[in-house]
């Protein structure tokens, strides 16, 4: 059994969040509830899809990591959250096998998941994060 | 329903293959065997993760799409394809809404699927590709 369940959700660095919630409702998407993360200077958006998820992400606030990702790459996938059943451990298999952590362990994120970033520099480009879930929890 | 059934895969773009096999091993993904597609200029790996695919792509030809990606932007996410149960009616019911469509009709993609991308700029700078299978095809 892989250490990695599934593809929990792709984040997208978005400019407009109803802009793209209207978008990618055209592409057949079900879904696109807004929440609003003031502290995080953060707006998104859910759609599910199968097991996954897309999340769009809209910053409101320039100095968060969605605000300086759009201005120095502009708008596109910001990152890729895998599904573990411990975050802890995968985190800890990761920087065993040599990839560089962003957190040095799990903190909690959205919904009660424990999640933990990996560097993209290790990744050939791709910002991974690790999410743990209660069973059952999220989607 | 959502016309959308599931992620089928992430398409990440990579300069070495074997060594992004070993990273994305080393992540906790399993798989990673190689195909070999020298028409298209493309050598590829594919991880299952859950109902969904992580899929390295690498190229052959700078003059690719992966290669001229690869030039451009250097390694990182290249396209999210979204399982549907008709591409034909997927592609008309976006560009009905107003996205802009790569692939005028689907075409022919690995593994006997149906294929169709969209355009990144009418998709906040996400390339998408819709991939219809037959039942039980594939993954």
């Amino acid at each position: 059994m892989s250490n990695v369940r599934s593809v929990d959700h792709i984040g997208v660095a978005v400019g407009d969040l109803e802009a793209a919630i209207r978008t990618y409702r055209a592409l057949g998407l079900e879904g696109g509830e807004i929440e609003e993360l003031p502290d995080q200077g953060l707006r998104l958006a859910f759609f599910k899809v199968g097991e996954s998820r897309v999340e769009l992400l809209a910053s409101t606030d320039p100095a968060s990591a969605i605000g300086r990702f759009l201005a120095s790459r502009g708008e596109g996938i910001h990152h890729l959250a895998l599904r573990v059943p411990d975050a802890a451990a995968a985190l800890a298999r990761a920087v065993d096998a040599g990839l560089r952590a962003i957190d040095q362990r799990p903190r909690a994120g959205a919904g009660g998941a424990r999640v933990a970033f990996l560097h993209p520099k290790g990744l050939h480009g791709v910002l991974v994060e690790f999410v743990e879930r209660a069973e059952g929890e999220g989607h």
